[in-house]
């Protein structure tokens, strides 16, 4: 049987002009009008009731499925996204949107500030995990779903997914949290606060007014080596680069001697042809703000009938397996229905990327039980 | 009682100015003539068999233990090296010296080439752990001791304590490497690398002829940042710092938020003004470079009566413990006479600079076992 595919696909924009035009953010700032670019695989069945949204991390965007007119790389999350798959397209309608502050299409800070004619540039208010929220809250609200069966997604997507729970729990059915964590720890600040100085050092940056004279490449350039280093495993990175050398000896030099210099090298280079060094900025510090723990993800008393699947992986060092834990002992002292699996990869953070199988093991299975459990319902 | 120190010590420098007055590299290049600054602490015995060399860490220098005429801060091992400490200077001679390619006193890029009368800088030639062990045997040999009772470090100098047993092992009775590693992984390489490339994308770095301008500071502390979040463990940054905010509430600010970032920012900016960049080029090339496995540590067939004490830290995830049972391993096969111990710390890699309660009881136990068990020999 040939697999079947979701096909060319196309990101779509929605503006939300209407008064009041402006979201007000967690910071007390407005931001407005707010763009949010999303794409759609699957339909919307009579009762709005299979609606799926997935959410996206740092460098993702709405392309999740699918492939563009014209290109072959399909979206982030194909293997998973499309009839038969995880998330199943022949029973939900899943929708992806970009994230605010990003740069793939919703507001950010590349985007032309409407008061100004210019990019907003620094002039962008900083945002959270909630803004992002909110403006996907909007969008649903634009595609008339009054409650969503699920919202999944993988690290700051994990948050995002939380962050439903947290603020709209009245418009999720279920969410599955995927190697992420209630709050990004001390290391996790660290680690996003040196390649935003790796980004603020580089002088092409000017202050982030650098929209007319191109990026500083180089600044973003590293500071996504220094993100692919902790989105792989020691074990991971030993399997694909052991001490292997670019040329036969060593060659004394400063350039790329050893493979896996070559490889964060590249890895860099092509990023800054694709993402917004300000929307690293802004994004990477919503990351640092997300702290949903003390009881924030469900308030003491608060009832909640939402299912979770809370997905972690063995070698992920980013986002370790007991954040995950937290999560999931924290809902269990709120009686919660949960179900936490840690999936024995070695891939590292970048596993909810890449182990598929086990993912749509688990996926497929948790969407069937909730979709079961509330068919009928509006 | 009061607590015997070392009290006030001195650097002293060696030049190897006698023909041939230079070193062979690895790499092939020559140096010379070559400087070692290095301190002594406790006397040398009669038959010259109590002497105990220590190795430093990328950073490290000379100064191990006592104080500097006029300063208040004792040297980086104070609390192991000293009276009725684990290496007692009571009872051993205890040296310790600048690596070549530092910036402390040795030999490195900073220093002035005598055929140009200008600071080396990219002229300098690439080294290797193999190259500043040679120069510590020229200094040993210059001190008149034919058979070290110990070479100990963490880190880079617990490389250049294995380096030692491999390329001079009827020059040293026993050796100590702490948290260390038989080979650079390509994670340690990657680590490197951005630590590198953070000094080379900085405008100020001017192709590492700075030296009449100032160092490239904004490029040496952001490496300085990316090393130390890998000199931390999650669990000593959680209580260290948690997720404390520099002020009350949020300032929504790029500026240092979070204790780390502010943590983070001073110990960048506190290293630059004592740490060479080019040296923190060099040296961590030497890390790359360094590779004993595959029988290179004692070739097979060769016989070796080293003793060797092992330690590792639990928490530490930039040379963690798998890498010291690796060297456990391979020893064993050679039927050595090895101990290992891994310490059940939560500083991560620091630990070998903090642990010093677990680091006595066990150094000190086995070097007064070596040095019985060799008394009387020359």
């Amino acid at each position: 049987m040939e697999e079947r595919g979701i096909g060319v696909v196309e990101t779509r924009h929605v503006t939300f002009a209407e008064p009041p035009n402006e979201l007000t953010l967690e910071s007390g700032q407005k931001l407005g009008p707010v763009t949010v670019a999303y794409e759609t695989y699957g339909r919307l069945d009579e009762k709005k009731s299979n609606a799926v949204l997935v959410t996206h991390a740092l460098s993702g965007d709405a392309h999740a499925a699918g492939v563009h007119f014209g290109e072959k790389k399909p979206g982030w999350w194909e293997p998973l996204i499309g009839p038969g798959k995880a998330f199943d397209t022949d029973k939900y309608f899943v929708i992806c949107s970009n994230v605010i502050g990003g740069c793939r299409g919703s507001t950010g800070p590349s985007s032309i500030n409407p008061r100004t004619g210019a990019p907003y540039a620094l002039s962008f208010p900083f945002i959270t995990i909630g803004d992002m929220v909110a403006a996907q809250k909007k969008l649903i609200d634009h595609l008339g779903i009054e409650k969503l069966l699920c919202v999944a997604g993988g690290s700051m997507g994990g948050m995002q997914a939380l962050q439903w729970a947290a603020a709209y729990p009245d418009r999720v059915r279920s969410v599955i949290p995927i190697a992420t964590t209630l709050k990004h720890s001390p290391q996790q600040i660290a680690l996003s606060e040196v390649g935003r100085q790796a980004i603020l050092a580089d002088p092409a940056w000017r202050g982030g007014n650098y929209y007319a004279h191109g990026q500083p490449e180089r600044g973003l350039a590293l500071a996504r080596m220094i993100g692919h280093i902790t989105y792989m495993s020691d074990k991971s990175m030993e399997e694909k680069f052991s001490r292997k050398l670019k040329s036969e000896n060593y060659r004394f030099s400063f350039d790329p001697e050893f493979e896996v210099e070559g490889y964060l090298r590249h890895r860099g280079d092509s990023f800054v042809r694709r993402f917004d060094a300000n929307s690293y900025l802004y994004v990477t510090k919503a990351l640092d703000y997300f702290d949903l723990s003390g009881g924030d993800l469900i308030p003491e008393g608060r009832p909640c009938d939402i299912r979770f699947l809370v997905i972690s992986f063995k070698s992920d060092w980013l986002y370790p397996s007991y954040q995950s834990r937290d999560i999931v002992a924290f809902l269990r002292t709120r009686l919660v229905d949960v179900t936490y699996c840690e999936i024995n990869s070695t891939y590292g953070h970048d596993a909810f990327l890449l182990e598929f199988d086990e993912e749509t093991r688990l996926i497929a299975h948790f969407l069937d039980k909730t979709y079961d459990s509330t068919k009928g319902k509006p």
